[in-house]
Order: C-alpha cells, then sequence, then structure tokens
C-alpha cells in the first residue's frame, strides 16, 4: 500500500510501504476512509534531522474495518469506525480512569512497527480498546466532522474539561489555530457564556465566532494581556485553554487568568519550564491539561456530531489525496490552510 | 504595648509600639492570647536585608476581642476569636468563592498600619469578615489546635483539598515541617488511606505517622523519588503534597506523581519556575494549590478540632512568652523547635 513517511524538515514522501496484517489476536486492520495532517505534525516537519530513513506519519484516521484478530469482539468487516490518536486496551486501570493516552499496554501510531493513519491502511493493536464504531456510511458527509473525534475535537474538548469549563466559567481561549478553534466549540458546548478567542487571522477567528466565541482579541504578548483584562473589568477569565505550546502563549495565558483560575494547556510544548512564582502562588492559580485521551470523550461527543449540534469538521479547509499530502503539509506550514483532510 | 519586629536576617526584636485603636468603623481591636512563629518568617529571618527600620511581623493569632468599630456586627468584647492569616471582607465575590486572600478589600498582617500577630494586641481591619468566634474560653486546653486555624492547619487541609484528597486517593507528603504534618493530618481527615510522608527528622516523622502517615522516606532527591515509585508498583501517587517551597521539593514533586494526578503546593515559592515540559504534558500531570484561603476552612475545620478528632496544635513543641520570641526563632530556625507557640 501507499502510506506518508517524513524524512527531515520539509521532506514528506508518499511511499509504497508493506500492506497491514494480523500480527496479534488482538489487531485488526483498518481501511482508511479519511485522515489529516496535525498541528503537531508541523513540529518535526518544521525541525526534524534529515535522516536516510523516511518515519511513518499520521495519526489521526476514520476508516472501514477489513480484518480482526481472534480475540477481537464486538468489530467486525465492513465497520465504519474511528480511532483515537493513541491506541489503548481501555481495560486498564489508567484507561478506566479515562486516561487512555497513560495505557499500560498502548502506544502511538506511526512507531514500533504500527502504521501511521497518513496511509491507505493500518494495523491496528488493542483493536476492541481502541476503536470506536460509528453508524454511518462511507460516503457520510459527517465523516470529517467525525474524524475529528480522533484528535482535535477531542483535544480542544479535553482543554476545556481539565480547566473545569461549565456555564458559570469565563474563558479565553489561546491560540486560532484548529485546537483552539475546537476549544472554542468544546467551551461552548459545555455552556461557557464567555468566550474570548486570542488569534490574528481573521479568516481563522470568524470561524472561531461562529463556534461560540463572543470576543476576539488580536493583540499578542503585554497588549493582549491588557485587552483581556480590559475585557474583564481587571480579571481576567477563570479559565484559560492554552492551544498553541509555544512558551510566549503559557506567559499569557498566566497574564490573563483571573485569581483563583485554571490554565489549561494542549498544545504539544515547545518549552521545559513555565513561570509559576510567588505572584502566582498569592494568586491559587493552577497549571492543568496535558495530551489529550480522545477515547475517553468520543461516545459522548457522538451524539452532538451526529444530529449536527456541532460541526468540528468546519476546521478543515482543503482536502487532498495521498499523492497531495506533501502539498498539505507545505500548505499549513505556510499557513495556506488551517487544516488539511486526506482522502486516501 | 509590646509587639515583634524584624530588622533584617537573624535580627528580631520585641520592643514598645503604640497601642492599636479602632481607625475605620469595621476594625475590631483584638488582645492576642496566642500567637506563633510561621516556618514562612524564616524566610525573611534567614535573608531579610538589615534595615533601620524594623518592620511588624507575625501573621497567626487568637484572642479577645476588646472594642469593635461601630459597622462591626456579630462579634463583642470579651468574645474569643481565631484570625485568618490574612484579613479579608467575606462578603466580595473572591470571598463568596472561598478565595478570601484574593479579598477586593483585604490584605495582610504587619504591613500598611496594620499590627502583626507577634504582639500584645492588633487592630483587625474588616473584623466582621476576618475574625471567627469560638466557643471556649481563655483558659482552654485547645487553643494550640484552635490557633493552627489561623494557617498551619488551614494551609494543610488547603494543599489536600485543592489537590482532591478523598478516600480513593494515595498522598505524598513533602516536608516534615509544621505544615507538611498538618498536610499529613488534613489528608487523613479527608480519607486517604495512603499516606506517604517524605521527611528525615525523626522526632517530626513520627508525629506524622501519629497523624495518619502509613510509611514514611527518609531518601530525598532522585533516591527519594525511587523509593516512593517502589512503594507505588512503580506509579507514584495520584497527589503529592508539596510541603517546602523549594525547587528541589518540586522536582521530588513531580517524580512520584502518578500520570493523570496533582501537586499540590503550599511551600511559599523560593523559586520562580517549574520544570512542566512534554514528559509532564504526556501524563498530563496537574500543578495547583498556592496561599491557603483559611478563612474558607475554619468553620468546617473548627468541629473536630473542639471535639479532638484531631489535634494539629501538638505541631507546637515549644512556648515562649514575648521576650522569648527572638530565640523562638532562632530555635526554629535552627532546627531545635518543629513550630513555636507564643503567650504573650
Amino acid at each position: 500500500m501507499r502510506a506518508t513517511l517524513i524524512y527531515g524538515a520539509g521532506d514528506v514522501r508518499v511511499e509504497d510501504v508493506p500492506d497491514p496484517a494480523i500480527r496479534q489476536p488482538t489487531d485488526a486492520v483498518v481501511r482508511v476512509l479519511r485522515s489529516c495532517v496535525c498541528g503537531s505534525d508541523l513540529w518535526p516537519y518544521g525541525s526534524k534531522p534529515a535522516s536516510e530513513q523516511g518515519a511513518r506519519i499520521g495519526h489521526e484516521f476514520l476508516g472501514v474495518v477489513e480484518e480482526t484478530g481472534k480475540e477481537v469482539s464486538g468489530l467486525g468487516r465492513g465497520d465504519i469506525v474511528v480511532a483515537p490518536f493513541v491506541w489503548s486496551d481501555n481495560t486498564c486501570d489508567f484507561c478506566q480512569e479515562g486516561l487512555q493516552t497513560s495505557c499500560r499496554h498502548g502506544g502511538g501510531w506511526g512507531a514500533d512497527g504500527v502504521d501511521g493513519g497518513q496511509g491507505e491502511a493500518v494495523r491496528v493493536p488493542q483493536a476492541q480498546g481502541t476503536l470506536v464504531k460509528l453508524p454511518v456510511g462511507e460516503d457520510s458527509a459527517l465523516l470529517p466532522s467525525l474524524l475529528t473525534l480522533s484528535d482535535v475535537f477531542s483535544t480542544g474538548h479535553h482543554c476545556a474539561v481539565a480547566a473545569g469549563v461549565g456555564p458559570r466559567t469565563t474563558v479565553t481561549v489561546i491560540g486560532d489555530g484548529a485546537v483552539g478553534l475546537s476549544a472554542v466549540l468544546a467551551a461552548k458546548r459545555l455552556g461557557a457564556e464567555r468566550i474570548i478567542l486570542m488569534g490574528r487571522h481573521k479568516d481563522r477567528t470568524d470561524l472561531g465566532l461562529d463556534f461560540g466565541a463572543t470576543d476576539v482579541v488580536a493583540e499578542r504578548g503585554e497588549e493582549g494581556v491588557e485587552k483581556v483584562r480590559e475585557l474583564t473589568g481587571g480579571d481576567g477569565t477563570h479559565t484559560v485553554l492554552e492551544c498553541v505550546g509555544l512558551k510566549a502563549a503559557v506567559d499569557t495565558a498566566f497574564g490573563v487568568v483571573r485569581s483563583g483560575g485554571t490554565v489549561s494547556r494542549v498544545g504539544a510544548p515547545q518549552y521545559s519550564d513555565v513561570p509559576m512564582d510567588s505572584s502566582l502562588f498569592m494568586r491559587n492559580v493552577t497549571l492543568t491539561g496535558g495530551v489529550a485521551p480522545a477515547r475517553a470523550y468520543i461516545e459522548e461527543l457522538l451524539p452532538d456530531v451526529l444530529d449536527g449540534t456541532v460541526e468540528p469538521g468546519r476546521v478543515f479547509d482543503r482536502t487532498v489525496d495521498l499523492d497531495g499530502v506533501p502539498d498539505g503539509y507545505r500548505a499549513m506550514a505556510d499557513r495556506e490552510a488551517l487544516k488539511v483532510l486526506i482522502r486516501p
């Protein structure tokens, strides 16, 4: 089959690779209907050292079950399924607590003999725990929105849930990328009345307004902090959803959080330390979040996607086939595209 | 009257100062029955630059109301009261949320014309919101335990509450000072079954065992982290209560926290940054805590102190009069005394 490999910064190729096959009785093989490029894929695309050996890439996909191992029950050939962005047994203590990203028998896509998501098919370990069946057909118009359950919408939701967003909380979302916009949508879905979106790309913040943002702050850094404080009577917001991953975004988050409030981070951290000094101590500010256990949320979010209450798939503004994947990466890196959908 | 002033590192004096008097209609004047030295007082005692001008010090006290301003209701001459370690109106939005340390009309003791707690009497601003009446007499044997509601036991409780300690959580407490031991007691009171106390002073950790610790780890740093991991099947504990305030203690906390778990800090931070890198992100570790809004907890903790269910006053192992305060500081700084009670 054909699949995407990354050889280094700016060097993504689509090549022939071995067809996936059942190796363990808990595996399934899934033919990919839709995949996509993640903002986090842009970090290696921006900086990975060049290598002779390409690495498989892609961790978001939705597809059709082609084959299952002997120990997989509840899933069969022809089922349409979505895969969260890590695989997990969904039975260990961490999984039972809703932290499938720390599953004792789980792992990531595209490593250790497991296929990446940006290809024609994937061998899925722990298939019974990992895959969630979707009550739609191969040609459903909902596939893009359903695919976001794999990562981007679930990540926005995790960010908001970890922060404690609810009807009585005010929210600042930092970042107008696909995760930031998903966080806006998730915060709105959880009942937040005030959602301030910090971003400076008008086409993106316009989608944020559609998703439920009540205010947009285009300013960054100190100026942005002051603007949010102005909008909130000087106090800042109860929760801040950090959807970028850069140190500057974390600094902004601490600047706009209300005393007693929570900064929740889901931007893959491109920093090692954060400021947590006496002033944040005196203000009882909490820092939470992390990689989203998407698997924990799919059943909860699914009905609202199926009935159109939320349309998280609107973050996709370009569609490519497999041959178009390298240009899809380029377009996202150049901010020509917000998020690229792949139809293999 | 006589009160304690700090002139710099190692230089604490007891001197004559003006008698407190009502200045605002919301004030009260309280004659101090018991005060004490806080672990956080040792930071200026260790490093404050020398000054010609002494600064009032002490923020924990319990006493008798001598006089109240015209707008103070519910309190009268002769009432025995405890003061939390910041004063607050207890009516603003932050106070109503239980964050009296961020009160819009509150402040600290020993600054801006407000007396410190380590003296014969104190003018209490926002007296109606700040002071809590105690149903005991001036000679009650419970006074030391009741005094801990002012700060140290409430701080231990805040640390445990912010961390989410309950019957199903395992706990590591870092630090065997009075706050750490109070955190052990608070965690036990909240139902934690497993409480690992990290500390290396046997007399203190013995009290910790009395307070409910199930394990003591004397090792520090990497060795201490490994020991806690050994005790927990490699996982660490759901919650970690950081009761020291040094960077090394925070590093240890992140080392022993279970994935998905929470580090709660109440040690006054002697650091500005903390590590919050990709590995903690992948593990969904939360950092919470801060200065304790003791006022929020006093009514809740009071019954258990009054009926002897908890005896947080056991952290006091030395009693001095006002003349003995300088030596009390020295004894705590030299770790001769765990916590010094003051009877003016």
